[in-house]
């Protein structure tokens, strides 16, 4: 390693998302190169390189998988989508022993097209994992209900908050079904310390994961989570509270970005990990 | 008024911003010919029209003026600046007095630039209410905090929730603080209906806005608020919560679109007229 490359944090994971521009042999590299020692990974590029080959490599690597993203949008009321969901969701499992990661994060889904119904949709997320948990965890694996911000809750995601995640985990045992804490999700949410607090007691904080809050948000309000330390979230104040509760896994860094994405992606890695430290440490 | 014209519900208010496009007089005139007989005005185009000239205008058209939007931006930590912001307000509350409304929103402001804390901005709120309020009673006029969507914390409000705005409110007689309770704001919210009921029982609920919420969000987040019918919100829904809570007044449509203000004014304005007997009544 060169004198002037940043190590990265031994906390530290890089989300595959992050620096989706690098393809996986040269976010492998550099992992390496900055000391990198956990990834989490996404399913459309592992699918893409071979789910096996991925494995491989990554393990050669010596990389530790922390989550896979993502499972989920299980809201649909049509039958046939219904079961489609669930038999994909049964796939991205079979990915995660591929890959020896024993977290499968879960983007729950939106309201289908006419209906006005948050709470059914919630509803039809439990009853999907009563399925799927069970599978899941035969496997090894653990399925993490990620609370998305407000603002995705007609379209993507129906689970706003870690309260509403945990109430639908806990009709699981906690070896089945946690959660997954990001920043950017909860920043805003005056319940969420105490709602940490509720996940931590009973054993549920399945990845922590973080993104910065900056504004003006892009059209659509996908790709704009800010490069940590840009944005208005106190990452040391969240970890702190995540680590009050027994947290010592890795964390990971998921930014959707399009300026990051139009960089060159083994500096915004390198960044990142540079970033992490100085905020997040 | 003609045989194809739809005439307003006695309960539909129209917010000026929705046509922003229409002068005052333009405005007045659509508001004659479709039977509407509530109006909510906005400080900037009021006072480029003059404040008593409006007044005079609205007076001599027998339009009732439900809210005046709005106040607020109370979260500056730099004694200059929020010394500025009660003065504006102040000045806000007089704007009312000669419109002939009781009614002053306040969208209460972002956090400061470097700051992360939500919370003390929230306190600072109240601070500067303690002598806004009395100020605005005074003179007839009730402050109404209105939450605003999670996705405005950062840069525009840091009350995101119902829950947070009677916080603030509780800290002052009803007569002095309400709430404004906006559908679009507050949809997503499970914890909105138990709060319209608290907000009921202390007699606070000031004003009740709708406006939809539609996907894609354009760049920015401020001005895609959805025509009522075209998005995820059941109107009907919240409009029996806060009834069940007593309230008959006037409810404004308040929507900030690109899309509509990019069409004739008064054809929007009767679009309007007209979803609202369709969704809400």
């Amino acid at each position: 390693m060169s004198g002037t490359t940043f190590t990265a944090d031994p906390r530290f994971s890089i989300n595959q998302m992050t620096v989706k521009q690098l393809s996986l042999p040269e976010l492998v590299d550099g992992c390496r190169e900055l000391g990198i020692q956990h990834l989490g990974t996404w399913r459309a590029p592992v699918q893409e390189y071979g789910v096996e080959a991925a494995a491989k490599l990554l393990r050669d690597a010596g990389l530790n998988v922390t989550t896979h993203c993502r499972g989920g949008f299980l809201t649909a009321t049509d039958e046939t989508e219904r079961k489609a969901a669930i038999e994909d969701n049964k796939r991205a499992v079979d990915e995660c022993v591929t890959l020896g990661t024993n977290v499968l994060v879960l983007v729950s889904g939106g309201l289908p097209s006419g209906s006005y119904d948050l709470g059914a949709a919630r509803e039809r997320i439990g009853d999907a994992l009563v399925e799927l948990a069970p599978y899941a965890a035969e496997r090894g694996v653990r399925l993490a209900i990620e609370p998305l911000h407000p603002m995705y809750a007609s379209d993507r995601c129906v689970v706003s908050t870690l309260a509403q995640a945990l109430d639908i985990a806990e009709n699981f045992p906690a070896e089945q079904v946690g959660v997954c804490v990001d920043t950017y999700h909860i920043w805003w949410d005056d319940q969420a310390p105490a709602q940490i607090a509720r996940a931590g007691a009973q054993g549920r904080i399945a990845t922590f994961q973080l993104a910065d809050w900056t504004t003006p948000l892009p059209e659509g309000v996908l790709n704009g989570r800010g490069q940590i330390g840009d944005g208005a979230i106190d990452m040391r104040y969240w970890r702190g509270l995540v680590e009050a509760q027994g947290y010592t896994g890795p964390i990971e860094v998921e930014l959707f970005n399009d300026g990051l994405w139009a960089r060159d992606g083994r500096e915004v890695l390198a960044e990142t990990v540079e970033r992490f430290t100085a905020h997040a440490v």
